[in-house]
């Protein structure tokens, strides 16, 4: 397993690698739902290559960007374990040099849910994904369904910018007790842990709620708002029952919706989703 | 010389291309300033992709987008005859098709000069720019040193989007007579056409003060509008010496300066520009 840092070295690592290229960009901290991303690259692709990147850019002022967790050497252990075959660890400095000036930006598919709230982000992830791609300029890139709004940003920008790389979205991974896994559930103490799995439970009570005919956007957003706040450690920032591609809120419900949500563990932020069907 | 027009025909069509690849954007209605991009790119490349697409988002409301010259037949004819081995001749409807909605901008290098009065037109560039180079993935990329700030721009677009892609900046060919080729000049009637040539007189008068010791820019720029003013059918837009990273205005110029200016002939604008040394 190679692992590179500059930018220069990636490039000509990039041309020795044998293709279809696949590629699985992280912050780092992994946990087994960023393995599973790798193991699917790995059965559908001749090479992997992963990148390593705190990216400032899509943190917001007043968030976590310092207290992120960071672990190279366990990273790389984990990545080397399940057959990764390059990874890349960008400087902030080489990515964002004095006199960055280029930003990329997918305006209408950003605006709700987590954009509504952490207004730069998506500014900051369509930006650094287009780089990394750029960098990278694989065939496949595995993104997972955890991260739902970023899974549809990414979708319509690489579609949008004419990239010939094929998003592929891999199912959340999840604790046996339901909570997605997620490198900011280290920030949880014993009790925040176990009151985290009202996400999941917001999730499973609207899904039943639809199987059971429930047809009302209205009313699922309320099943899962009336969850959350049942748990006393926890608070929604929203719930949201829209259209998976759009993100537009949903009146009326069918196959294929998509359930979200943000919620306060304590000061940690978590997020989660469900697809209906 | 493959002739394409869908984007998945496109990446298909780039996976059989021996590389190095070069690569030519155009708007089409090519004259041999185009030409000696392919030229160029055919010397240092072993295959070369041209494309043909005039782009809509880098005309403003009040520009020349209907009007701006267009003949394929004849396109296609030039570019085999040096050589070209792809081009491709994109759809507005396939590079923007509905709910389209994603932007590439760089922020500081676009303001002056062209910026200024095209408010919205490096928006366009960049964009498409991205777009090309992301559907066609070259290894060197040929622009002329006629749009010189379209060249800054989008040297500091490849740096800042971690592009593998080498810049290759040509000098601008010209007419006998020192006019700058440009397919704007088919606007020009006959005794325009004579009048056209001030832009280059202008230039070179500022060279002129320039080798004889001149370095006040106020006092260069004043040299190149004072030209202006005595050609009854021109006026100056802008009148410029400045970096030519930057783009920022000098006081005091020094070698590799940028002498650059705008000029309505009738109603056709022109653009032209000079490196001092």
């Amino acid at each position: 397993m190679k692992v590179i840092e500059s930018l220069e070295t990636l490039w000509q690592a990039r041309k020795e690698m044998e293709g279809p290229v696949g590629f699985v960009p992280t912050m780092g901290f992994l946990h087994d739902g960023h393995l599973e991303l790798v193991r699917q690259a790995k059965k559908q692709c001749a090479s992997v290559a992963v990148s390593i990147f705190v990216n400032p850019t899509q943190f917001g002022p007043n968030e976590d960007l310092d207290a992120y967790p960071r672990d190279l050497d366990r990273d790389l252990t984990l990545l080397e374990s399940v057959g990764a075959d390059l990874v890349w660890t960008p400087t902030a400095r080489e990515m964002y040099p004095d006199g960055y000036q280029t930003w990329v930006e997918t305006t209408e598919v950003t605006q709700s849910l987590e954009g509504s709230y952490r207004p730069s982000h998506f500014k900051g992830v369509t930006t650094v994904v287009a780089k990394l791609f750029n960098a990278v300029r694989p065939d496949k890139a595995f993104f997972g369904q955890k991260d739902a709004q970023q899974v549809a940003v990414i979708q319509q920008m690489t579609r949008d910018l004419s990239y010939p790389i094929e998003i592929v979205v891999v199912p959340t991974v999840r604790e046996p007790d339901g909570l997605a896994l997620s490198s900011r559930n280290t920030y949880l103490d014993e009790e925040q842990r176990k009151a985290a799995t009202v996400l999941n439970r917001a999730l499973r009570a609207a899904e039943s709620a639809y199987l059971d005919g429930e047809r009302s956007g209205a009313a699922l957003r309320s099943v899962m708002a009336e969850t959350i706040k049942a748990e006393p450690l926890a608070e929604a920032q929203y719930v949201s029952c829209a259209d998976r591609v759009s993100l537009q809120e949903l009146d009326r419900v069918t196959d294929g919706a998509l359930l979200s949500m943000a919620v306060y563990v304590g000061k940690t932020r978590l997020i989660d989703n469900w697809i209906l069907k």
